[in-house]
């Protein structure tokens, strides 16, 4: 199973894609931004243009999207919708399902605490896929590949309780 | 010209075509839901594809998107975002340009008075379009209607004010 988590974001939107064939894989990960489109509206449908570029490439089964709940104010929260929905959009559109998580569920199923800062869930991630220092990862991208990490556990705990049931 | 008004909501959005040649003509107006389906990446999609179909029928010249910059709170507000990234990104996909405007633009546009409420909006709609009385109409198509005179109005002060420059 292979999963491309995404962490939406005002200016910067974060991608992230694991892999479970037995052992989980690091496949790949980055940031997407609409750097320089002032128009919003073409922003976001660069925005979501890239996204699906990325899910034709990268193929995976399922997204995994980062759901917050908070936001610094009204209009912060009206431009992380618009992200998000160009995140769904384009899951739909390659006919895929997206489950979402908020932070605490990220963070709880990597790093084992839902209040652990940054940092952490970045050494975490760099450690459960094996990459080196995680110092190169982008800290969006690392934020992305924690909320793949976050389905791929919740579906084998999921997995785990239908087997026993 | 040809305008596509759009109000975008949690649950419902709002469209209204007005065209002018000359005078203004009412060419259509109506909601988009999308009923019944649970599934939030799904409606959104169901959501943008509906609007698709309209800009493909009604083949707009521009989109006048309200803007609003507050909302009940920041649920609300993302959920605002999503459906008016659907709009941005049918507009975007169609090659339309897309206008802004806050209530408060709309409401001195159309009504004259920015404080104006729904019933003072829709009935000047009613008036300025040449509608019965407006009864059959949604509040949100009226609403709809309401931005693409809005931006009808400011494009012709544009126009004038750049004629006589």
């Amino acid at each position: 199973m292979r999963v491309i988590g995404v962490d939406p974001g005002n200016a910067v939107t974060g991608f992230g894609v694991v892999e479970r064939t037995g052992a989980l894989r690091f496949v790949g990960a980055g940031t997407v931004r609409g750097r320089g489109i002032v128009n919003r509206p073409q922003r976001l449908a660069a925005i979501y243009q890239r996204l699906l570029q990325l899910l034709d490439l990268y193929t995976p089964d399922a997204m995994s999207l980062e759901r917050t709940f908070v936001a610094i104010n009204v209009q912060s929260a009206f431009a992380l919708g618009e992200a998000r929905a160009a995140a769904m959009l384009a899951a739909a559109h390659r006919g895929l399902d997206v489950f979402e998580y908020t932070p605490t569920d990220v963070k709880l199923s990597v790093a084992g605490y839902g209040r652990a800062d940054k940092g952490q869930v970045k050494q975490m991630v760099s450690r459960t896929l094996m990459l080196n220092d995680g110092g190169e990862l982008a800290d969006d991208a690392a934020d992305a590949l924690a909320i793949a990490l976050c389905h791929l556990f919740q579906a084998k705990s999921a997995q785990m309780r239908g087997s026993s049931g």
